[in-house]
């Protein structure tokens, strides 16, 4: 009877890792340097390295192990290939060959966001569902579509990269993608930033957001006080964000939307923007789609990486 | 062993009906008059005798099929359940379970439009591909996603119901779903005509549309000729359905976008409208997604159907 499985997070920095038993309770978890330099090389051997040095501390046989689940910054298609990551530096990768081949485990591979997402559906916010759009509000925005408890990766393995759908037309300013008018644009941390100081360069009101660092955190604690700026600066924000998640959900009908990454620290003040214009643009038959904070923060990756496996 | 299936595809008004090879060749096919009289309770004992029937005429033996596949005009749910379907007269009906102990075969069923996708995928514009999204601009505007040769039903069985997208906010007239500003309004046979309505009304241009009635098929055959107000209509159609391809794009990342309906009819022209917006709002990775004309015409649905149990 094979127990345990493991659930690997790459990231650019720092190499998240957990060991999992088969019903999703974490054993131990911890990190890795990711060494990125001469192209990334030694990644995967140091991925390799720790599981295989974890089963050894914890007296765990070899053929206890369900496998290993890797989640990777970058587009992975169904067979566990990465074509390129540029975080870790690295050109075309067979993560699952070569992680496979390193540690005799069965591997499967997909990329972080959508990872991430299957994390939140299996023990986050999405816990108990089937089918989720989850929707991280970072730096950037990210996002993942779980189908039936499945990624759906996407042919050109950009499939829940809603970040990048999109939304404006009345935008000169290009995104990281090259593209003007994404989503991510207006309701990443960076975007909601960006309303916030187009909004006080329109208006002299006075407003508890002049004089300081205009952060997504520091409008949404102004809104929660009741500035009039801040509080324009948020109906924005989900305008944008409620009218494009009315779309998404025409297209897979999710019985779920999570929205996760830092901005939803502001917490379910959140929905009473986005609901709104969700429930107002939103075919009849969707209007009654669930809403849900991520609960797994940063292990959302991990979790979601083991579930793979199993 | 099994060798044939059938694949059912109810309408309004008549059930095209399909006897297949497992292999997808066309054995015969016919139809019978849609009884939806008495809140449609002939429908399904009609598709079972038809069915029985077909199995005497042929000489096949009931051992011999696979299963029969059956599209209804409404919602569907994953056991083969339709909560109600308008058209149809029906309220809750359990498709699936009730035409299996009427026929004593394996019944599977969909919505119609979702069971069309899937045959343009198995044996039309979509053939060759595993992962489709399907859009059916026809006197309103419907859509299948499928995703590994399977449908995205939804949560609430609206998946795929992309002529709801809410693409227009400076729309005041409704939609058929209450809604203002959806995508059926501007790229279906009756919303290109609206649009070729307000563009004649805002110009006095001479052009080929004026004293004839104004048709989506008017139109195109009108730009063919080289007209500027048409050519100005299709411009607006590819626009809106351009862009609105691009957003679905990023949600589910399909190898193909197949476009079907009676405004197909206008043939590769259409692409010369569609592709320049979609290329322009799309996700690098998704540039290269295909684009191909349905093939199947009518017989989309019989094909998605037989596939369903195959």
């Amino acid at each position: 009877m094979k127990k345990y499985c493991f659930g690997i997070d790459v990231g650019g920095t720092t190499v998240k890792c957990g060991l999992f038993t088969a019903d999703g309770d974490v054993i131990d978890k911890w990190e890795i340097v990711t060494r990125t330099e001469e192209n990334g090389k030694n990644i995967l051997p140091d991925v390799a390295q720790t599981i295989l040095a974890k089963l050894e501390e914890k007296k765990i046989q070899k053929d206890e192990v369900v496998g290993v689940g890797i989640g990777i910054p970058g587009p992975v298609n169904e067979n566990g290939e990465v074509p390129c990551a540029v975080n870790l530096h690295w050109g075309y990768t067979n993560v699952a060959g070569d992680l496979s081949a390193l540690t005799g485990f069965s591997v499967k591979a997909g990329n972080d966001a959508n990872v991430a997402a299957l994390g939140e559906l299996w023990k986050g916010g999405g816990a108990g569902y089937r089918d989720m759009i989850m929707v991280t509000l970072g730096t950037g925005v990210g996002g993942g579509i779980i189908i039936n408890e499945k990624i759906i990766a996407g042919s050109h393995g950009a499939g829940g990269e809603i970040g990048h759908a999109h939304v404006e037309d009345n935008m000169t300013e290009p995104c990281n993608c090259g593209s003007c008018g994404c989503l991510e644009q207006f309701t990443s941390a960076t975007g909601i930033a960006r309303l916030a100081r187009e909004e006080l360069a329109n208006t002299d009101e006075p407003s508890a957001l002049r004089g300081q660092e205009i952060t997504a955190k520091a409008v949404f604690d102004a809104v929660k006080e009741g500035d009039a700026v801040a509080e324009r600066v948020a109906v924005r924000f989900g305008e944008y964000l409620g009218k494009a998640l009315s779309v998404f959900s025409i297209v897979v009908d999710p019985q779920i939307i999570v929205i996760g990454g830092g901005v939803s620290k502001a917490g379910p003040i959140l929905f009473d923007y986005i609901m709104g214009p969700f429930q107002r643009y939103a075919f009849a038959a969707c209007k009654e789609t669930k809403f849900a904070l991520a609960t797994l923060g940063n292990d959302a990756g991990i979790f979601g990486a083991a579930k793979m496996v199993l």
